[in-house]
């Protein structure tokens, strides 16, 4: 089979940006309003979050493909029972994409943030990859969105910045955090109290804001330190900005 | 003086994005389109990437204010003459942004990439929150820009991600690359010889991708071991992609 046979369809994999429907790029934008096929990611049950940005850009043709994780995030990653429900999720919905790429429809897979950071977009497109033509429009990061509505300048300079999930053991995240100028702690949920000791012994504690909902309506920004109960959802963050260089 | 007192202008910091004119989001768009002054950056004697991007959105009234920078990238950032060239520069123009907001008009600074991601944005920021209101819209940022543009996803499920400035001495290069899943150096420049030679001390180098002019029209993307000269430009970078949890 060649690549990109003259029947075949295009799949964008098209970055959403943080939340807001305004932070979608103008790119994005053409691609969705033109797109016979718009898929996204969401929890059975819900619309999601990524529906909610496409609302207003959707061509009135446009075929939604609802794509439902098996289940939520509450469950352990290293658990085989998920591991393999996932990976039968994304089977099914490589096979399902594959089809309509086959009848010569373009498909634009949406991602929140961008598809290429830490996306659901990418076991798709690796799955998808060599049998079909693919084009990914970057879209602006969740964290962009968290420090900018936070109005935080992350990294100056010649600072070392590094994003570190919270599902890190507390010891390997404390020293990496005292390691680096600048930190993004990323998926927090069930991690924030874990998360907040090794910020507090890496020393950084009262430089650290936490962001959840960043450009969304229910966004919160506040001090960690001002943060008195552990509870938060998964992709809220934590920032730790670096001090570089500054004439 | 009360903070956004009635009379006094709006600073917008607007992400432009890695380049292509159509990365720009549809609030940049909507800023750049709407205000009465529109600032950029740029090397004397050039017209620079910033006002390049911006040119298909600026509204038809509106007051371009270049702001160039006073030398180049080529001078060592530790030199006290350069830095004391620079924080002049600042000052200057921070004091014409200020005239501008003082007299009623608001004022969309660009900034390419995100402006709080090493922007030169932060530097007039920190020098105009206190007296002024200020938003900051995040723009899609360089790096994600070129690992899209060179289809590398760089960070998957645990990954720990680290932007690195090839400014950093080789050896804390080395040790820092090797500390990381996924890696992206930045500020290449005659930095390339000595990065290069970190990332093969650190075992990386085989799957290193070398990105210059990414999401433009000059882009080149090639693997490192396939870039055979140590010629970059200071805005070239080179990406280590992550390896992490793909069900």
């Amino acid at each position: 089979m060649t690549k990109a046979a003259a029947p075949m369809g295009r799949l964008y994999g098209v970055g959403l940006g943080p939340g807001d429907p305004d932070l979608v790029t103008v790119k994005a934008v053409k691609i969705l309003g033109a797109a016979p096929v718009v898929a996204y990611f969401a929890h059975k049950g819900r619309r999601g979050h990524a529906r909610a940005i496409v609302d207003r850009w959707l061509g009135p043709q446009c075929l939604e493909l609802p794509l439902y994780y098996p289940m939520t995030t509450e469950i352990a990653f290293s658990d085989p029972i998920y591991v393999e429900a996932l990976r039968a999720f994304y089977a099914e919905a490589t096979a399902t994409i594959a089809d309509h790429l086959c009848a010569g429809r373009d498909v634009a897979l949406t991602c929140e943030g961008d598809p290429l950071l830490y996306g659901s977009f990418m076991h798709l497109y690796v799955r998808l990859k060599d049998r079909f033509a693919i084009e990914v429009i970057p879209g602006v990061a969740g964290m962009s969105g968290c420090w900018s509505a936070a109005q935080v300048p992350i990294a100056w300079g010649d600072d070392v910045l590094s994003v570190l999930p919270g599902t890190l053991g507390g010891g390997d995240l404390a020293r990496r955090i005292e390691a680096c100028d600048a930190a993004i702690i990323i998926k927090l949920g069930a991690n924030l109290g874990k998360v907040r000791l090794a910020i507090r012994e890496a020393g950084r504690e009262t430089e650290a804001i936490y962001v959840e909902h960043g450009t969304q309506a229910s966004e919160k920004i506040l001090k960690l330190t001002e943060k008195t109960d552990d509870h938060a959802p998964y992709f809220s963050m934590i920032l730790i900005p670096g001090q570089g260089r500054r004439p």
